[in-house]
């Protein structure tokens, strides 16, 4: 690594695959310019890290330089001796605000707002509020946006809200509480961070003030902070439906250890469950032994109903997730899945019939009872496509349901729900059609 | 449905459930105050469909309502026929700024970016741009956002940008070229929608400028654009993921065709690829013929392989689409994915073999040779696993380098490639430790 050229923009790239002491040395290679822009677009867990990496001594320009949403999200990924240290290195008043946000969870609108926006009176002009704002903007002390302005009652609760271009629009004589837009969308303290994205989205905000049980405004959350929280619950919901347990940090970040204890756990699981598979095969067992040739469909027809249920149960949990769909939809979609599954089913018989037929008229595969085997296979196609196209879409409402994510409906979980019944329907379709001939 | 007591917040929460009739009633039946804002909160695709759906009359103000990026992206959503008609419904201006968004890719920064920012000169003083941003503030044309200005020079290049921040934190006689941040990250008018997302979230910005090839600028893409954008690439990823083409609409909102269509290409793919299943199976008839017991734990070991496929392909496209893993990382993916495929597959193997001794122990289902069976699928397990992982963790990296987008390298996809490798592991592992005994 040469490190006399290095921009900030090039140690952003490689920045991930480097080592520690890499990092640190990469670190302070930069300019005074480039370093705190730098600082200050890492990731929180990269902050902590870089933090943690650098002598304590150094340490407190650096927590210093954070808004105190910032700085509570590195103390959230330090660990409560670090925490406790990072704290201390805070002057009064940015330690008071970083404890308050502490207290709450690291995903809900609390843990997610700054408490500094700009507070204004119903009561003041105009022109007043104008000058204040002016002030506020030469202070040192900086607030998350100047753009929205909340007009706060004694009891700090919501009023109203003027923008910039509202203050500036207006005659200078106004009062605010003429001026003001009273109709304010507020959250709650505890609301998601998800469910605080999806408002933002829905009323296409800049920003959203955070209210207390009370109705007394504690913070805003900006739109800035809602794109993170986007991608990392998408890649959470993506995760999940891989199979395995949401990461916390980056891929290349998580170490190895870490990565196979988040990924084992489901892949265990779902191999408890798939040995009910062994179990199914061996009460056919009897069946396999007279006409092994029904043993050669078994991976095609189990793994065409998890297929289709990985489409149905990924389809439902997305739409889940951007709230199109409730549980009380679920009748709705049983139907449309239904119809879906019978055509997907019948496209796959279809293929599969053909190909049955094709291998046998060229290379006499399947022996004297071909037709039939044939038409077993397509049969059960239906069947099972069908099935595992319901059981797809109705497995997240289930879950959800019951309390749980329904992400964790993932396409592997489903695939392994299916096989089992998969193979039943199989064999029963095998033993109606085949009977008197094979078996 | 009682359209009397409708408010907005109901008829935005039944919305996806409804008719176009019922849809029209809904919206005619809010109060003139809720209606505007109902309608500018719905999605493109969604205005686009209560303009088709109201008399042609009535258009005009509606379609005049939006900012000219929202007015393009309804006309994407419209066809050819109706987009002339909703065009000719604008005044000149916005007709020629529509007409000139309508020229990029929807999906492109360009397609995304409003045209109107406020334009400042370099030897402005700050005390005439605070002047200029309050004529603005007080004309009757929206420009998208007043927060941040940009310094352009004769050519329409960017010179610099302020903040309304920095222009009342200045002396009000210093000029726009002594107090303007000179270093303005900009984006391509043909970049991707998700690199600007990507640019916009690693600086933390609010706003970007959009420029063409000789730098002039042509428009910002703000925040708030970009919400939308991460949500609607996230959910293209997980529908591609899930198997199937990325649906362009919402779930509910879907024809049943459309629906099946998009699910019908890749789940025939699927099938087609996984026929080779049956072909693989087939060259190992005898085998199966001589030893049925080897059948029975075929569904379980496959799966396990594609549930490993599975976690390994969507932690790399995912890591791929945050721009975490680059294609020069892939001999450190390799190295990793070895490891956790091996500890994983150790992991797998341990519970197998523990599950066909006990199994044996309780009930003798596996007969003479338990034992070896037992290690049969022991070891086949430690091979589908780790290879099963290899494979999932490749193969978004050789899909991205042959010019594809890397999440269509889908679980089920992964699950089809293994399951056909998996059974020629499987057989040839069970081949060696059975020889002399049951094969």
């Amino acid at each position: 690594m040469s490190e006399e050229s290095l921009t900030d923009e090039d140690l952003r790239e490689i920045w991930p695959v480097l080592s520690a002491d890499e990092r640190l040395a990469g670190f302070h290679s930069l300019s005074r310019a480039e370093v705190h822009d730098f600082f200050l677009g890492l990731s929180a867990s990269d902050q902590a890290q870089v933090l943690r990496e650098m002598p304590s001594a150094e340490r407190r320009p650096w927590i210093r330089l954070l808004e105190p949403d910032d700085a509570a999200d590195v103390c959230q990924k330090a660990s409560p001796a670090e925490r406790e240290e990072l704290i201390a290195l805070l002057d009064e008043h940015a330690r008071r605000e970083v404890n308050a946000l502490l207290a709450y969870a690291e995903d809900a609108a609390g843990g997610l707002m700054s408490p500094r926006f700009v507070r204004l009176r119903p009561d003041m002009t105009v022109d007043a509020a104008i000058r204040y704002l002016r002030r506020q903007a030469q202070a040192q002390r900086r607030v998350e946006t100047l753009y929205y302005a909340y007009v706060l009652d004694g009891e700090q609760r919501v009023r109203g809200v003027v923008s910039f271009r509202d203050l500036f629009a207006s005659p200078g004589d106004r009062l605010l509480s003429e001026v003001m837009h009273e109709q304010v969308i507020t959250v709650p303290e505890d609301m998601d961070q998800e469910a605080v994205a999806e408002v933002i989205a829905r009323h296409d905000l800049n920003a959203v003030p955070v209210v207390d049980s009370e109705g007394r405004m504690k913070g805003i959350v900006t739109v800035d902070d809602i794109v993170d929280v986007v991608r990392q619950e998408a890649t959470e919901d993506i995760q999940k439906l891989g199979g395995m347990e949401a990461l916390d940090t980056p891929y290349l970040q998580t170490g190895i250890l870490a990565m196979i204890r988040k990924r084992a756990g489901w892949l265990s699981a779902l191999f408890l469950g798939e040995m009910l598979t062994a179990s199914a095969m061996s009460y056919y067992e009897e069946e396999i032994a007279r006409a092994v040739v029904l043993a050669l469909f078994v991976p095609l027809i189990i793994s065409s109903g998890g297929n289709s249920g990985s489409q149905a149960t990924t389809l439902i949990i997305r739409a889940m997730a951007l709230g199109e769909v409730g549980l009380r939809d679920w009748w709705r979609i049983v139907r449309r899945e239904l119809s879906a599954g019978l055509a997907l089913g019948a496209i796959l018989a279809s293929i599969g019939l053909v190909r049955i037929l094709v291998w046998q008229a060229l290379f006499h595969t399947y022996g004297a009872h071909s037709a039939r085997i044939a038409a077993a296979v397509s049969l059960s196609l239906v069947g099972v496509v069908t099935w595992g196209t319901i059981s797809g879409s109705m497995l997240p409402f289930i879950i959800r349901r019951l309390g749980f994510d329904p992400a964790s409906a993932s396409a592997p979980f489903v695939a392994t729900l299916v096989d089992v019944s998969g193979l039943v329907i199989y064999f029963n379709v095998a033993q109606v059609v085949l009977r008197g001939t094979l078996l």
